[in-house]
């Protein structure tokens, strides 16, 4: 048995000299220029237990704004370990009326878990524009396909609380009142696009910032 | 010479043989239920040059609705021929004063190609909410990434045409205001989620045939 | 405005009706035969919000067991609404004491949220056999790279609740200890390549089941 | 209503600053090196709209050439906005008598669209070698499989025009005659790899410019 | 310990319940329609050890035609288990003399190696058809990217015989001169897309039985 | 014909322009940070046929050491013409009594063909634990899907040798005794996650250098 371990660590050293540049992961280099698939990898000497580890969803996000709601990401901008991993996650916290406006993620499909209170969640599918929603209560999960809008609310009568992952690293998301309201998309481009009147798209450019 | 005809067919046959089950391509069998990658292969003895072939974009959609324009699709449903090849086409026709709502294809990217007219066009980003707007001239292409919402006007004094392609054989299309107004998802919800004011709603709604 | 209404409906059904086959989503018909993309899709009309919620993760499992631990999947053999979307689910449960034995998802990617308890868990990648583990408090998440091995360990001194998501609807799972020795590998297979005495090898047969 | 602007711009804040980094896009950085997936994303600083349009295939191509044809790009070289976006276009032009030679574009499905004019075009399938050729007239679009030989032709009386679009950002495009007798591959691995006579070989290394 | 066993049993048999319809592998069943992943998977109970195994390979292909070279092939259609997995493989038999032509796989890159003999073996890009070609000796590996022109010339003393794999289950084999000489595409448009003469087409229809 | 050279060659010069950054392959530049997708390609003035032949599997390895085997890798790190190919490969030797002890690769599947040799191999499936194993003769190939424990053992009377392919060209490499027992996982973490005895693991943890 004397003469196993130096002729094992000789494998082992091949092993590990032929796979210097390989990595079982890829931890995002934030520093570098993201690709169509992420990010660089940092270098294996630069990765430790914490680039896989993110405490960052451990407090609640903070809910005195219009929707009583946050929305607090791990994504890989914040998350730099999930890079080219295909996942994401991120959590929900709602006030007592909080709500999760209307929106989509135009690269990922979701799954969100109830930890605390009920939520409303439904989403609107392009096949002939059926609405999919229900009351979820602690525990259940729902999935909602990539791309489609979507929304939650809490329907209860204290706080609510749930986590959501994501089928990509880097899910993006297009919040409807954001994208028509609070930028410089001219009114009448707005009106004509969606057919709202004019007043409530000026009210609501009001609200969030939006001018033209 | 005279050797080499016999020879090679059976060469020629034993490679028939050995492939009698593998396709180039898989035209949609639509009579059989799709899968997430898309609708199982006909028969190579049931494709002919006509399941490449579609004419259905030769003509012109009827623009004489509301919004003055009309989507033609050759998605997989309509040209089978597309099914797994990551591709597919629409022919949109914009009379004067013509508009393509705001909308998204939850499944792919789509290019544009202005074939006559003028068409203004433009997507909104999800960071920051950025839009990308510009008029376009014939034999102008833009690209609009998947899942934004974007739109196309007829911004000029005559007709406009244009062909699209899509980055899949299945691109969907969530037109923005019949996933919010045209089906049964109750004013409530469609006031909590976007910041509407419900008599907005109730008047959108009633236009789009929306109720609840 | 009277005319909207009949104008719009004509354009909406043009749609729905070039759009009857086509799917934002793929709800699995788990009585059909998968394929390497997943299973075939319901028809839309067998679709309910139902088939996109699933309430089997609300109730913890039973963690009366030689590892004091539960795993409940929600994997598209659970949950067909995940089909083809690329994510799913898991519940961990564990009792003071329980541990996931070190184990692999061939086919994804993982990420932890630690919902009540304390839990030390790890990976070790292939690269140098490098290990990372840590201690996860309620609220943190981690990351666990496709294919790799890895475990969690309730480290507290209460019980420990977290939930998973995975990379695929059908991540799999393989136990290092149900592989080796619950089956009927022979034992001398099992001593010869992993150098465990067959001693070992035959008393862990024992307890799992294992013949040969 | 007064107090909603300053509370939502912080949300709105939050989002912009969690989102530095994530784009839905990945406009190409041509000055860097490209990998598997396509460039490095430029900074969305440096995108504008001209990022996403692109002018250049408005101009018909100079015919005035052996082929009587001209095939001007729209790929991820010409036309950054396309990188990662699985998508890239074309445009053809084709004299009287013009031809688009026997060629494969080994990353990409290909959808045509005939503009103006009638044009012939085919592909032939490796399954048994069956040819799929048709005439298609204006409006007609043709579907062909990634990787196989295919050919267009202009066999009407005038002018014809035609866009195509491809299922990548970078389909690349191998013209049969220009691999086999435009470089300097030895005449005698050409007789023996593809049965033509020496002869002919060597006729069309002289008209194409091989050596060898 | 005694209680262990049936503690664990009760683990297993969850695991394997709720795992009931999940696979690892997808063995293709060849007698169901194709799509464009592959094939629809046997049930479990249907699947042995021999369903990964495949002894085709074994016994050198028939040399004794037109080219001196026989190519064997272990794609899906002849091994099922490969269904899904993104691989297949095939066997190279080049008698003296012998060569496998000028030829694409749409669907895959390829890498060879060399079990005996000599090769000559290159293919061509497509950029700037620059050629890429070099002899070959026992145990050399050459790669031959997806879809690009490739041929392999037993350029030794005696038989050749080389294993190569592919990165897909269906690779696709398009024969150049069995595309363009083998079928019923008509003279006129061979010689019109190709430049070659019309005597050398016919010719080699004569040979290799095209017709038209 | 004496115009057509001038002509063409302006066409061949148009498109080789065009094409200036197109590339139908991506050869590794090692010197630059590897992404998700695969290590920035060199330049096409770096390349030559030696980026895509690689010569270093025609050497046996060196198989005095414990396994009395040795895996000789021609991944992207040896052999970077596969980048981003989608493929890769490496060889096989087992002196008498050789073994290739169990391990997965978490990034790809395997098909093995045996040149020399009897080799007993199997694989473990996550369903229901079922092993799949089988003795290999020469030129059998057996296919092992991704991820799942799986292991080569030298069963006839002199040397064996296989050459494997790759479906990625970094496949990765987990011997299970490396990550068990060859770095610094505390002994009880290891027999709390493997059920092993500690007696068990502190002595292959002496074997294989293993600490803690």
């Amino acid at each position: 048995m004397k003469m196993f371990l130096p002729i094992l660590f000789i494998l082992c050293l091949s092993f590990s000299a032929s796979y210097a540049s390989v990595q079982d992961f890829c931890v995002a280099d934030l520093s570098m220029s993201e690709g169509p698939a992420g990010y660089p990898c940092k270098k294996v000497s630069g990765v430790s237990v914490d680039s896989f580890v993110y405490s960052g969803l451990g407090t609640a996000g903070n809910t005195t704004n219009i929707i009583k709601a946050a929305v607090t990401p791990a994504f890989v901008a914040q998350f730099p370990g999930v890079n080219g991993l295909g996942i994401s996650a991120a959590r929900l916290d709602l006030a007592i009326g909080g709500v999760i406006p209307m929106h989509t993620h135009p690269g990922a499909s979701e799954i969100l878990v109830v930890i605390e209170g009920t939520i409303c969640a439904g989403f609107i599918s392009s096949s002939a524009n059926i609405v999919y929603f229900k009351t979820l209560n602690k525990g259940d999960i729902m999935v909602f396909p990539q791309g489609l809008l979507h929304f939650q609310i809490n329907s209860g009568k204290g706080l609510a609380l749930a986590f959501v992952s994501f089928s990509s690293p880097n899910p993006g998301l297009q919040i409807l009142d954001f994208a028509l309201f609070a930028n410089n998309l001219p009114t009448e481009l707005v009106t004509t696009t969606t057919f709202l009147d004019a007043a409530q798209v000026k009210k609501l450019k009001g609200v969030l910032g939006g001018t033209g």
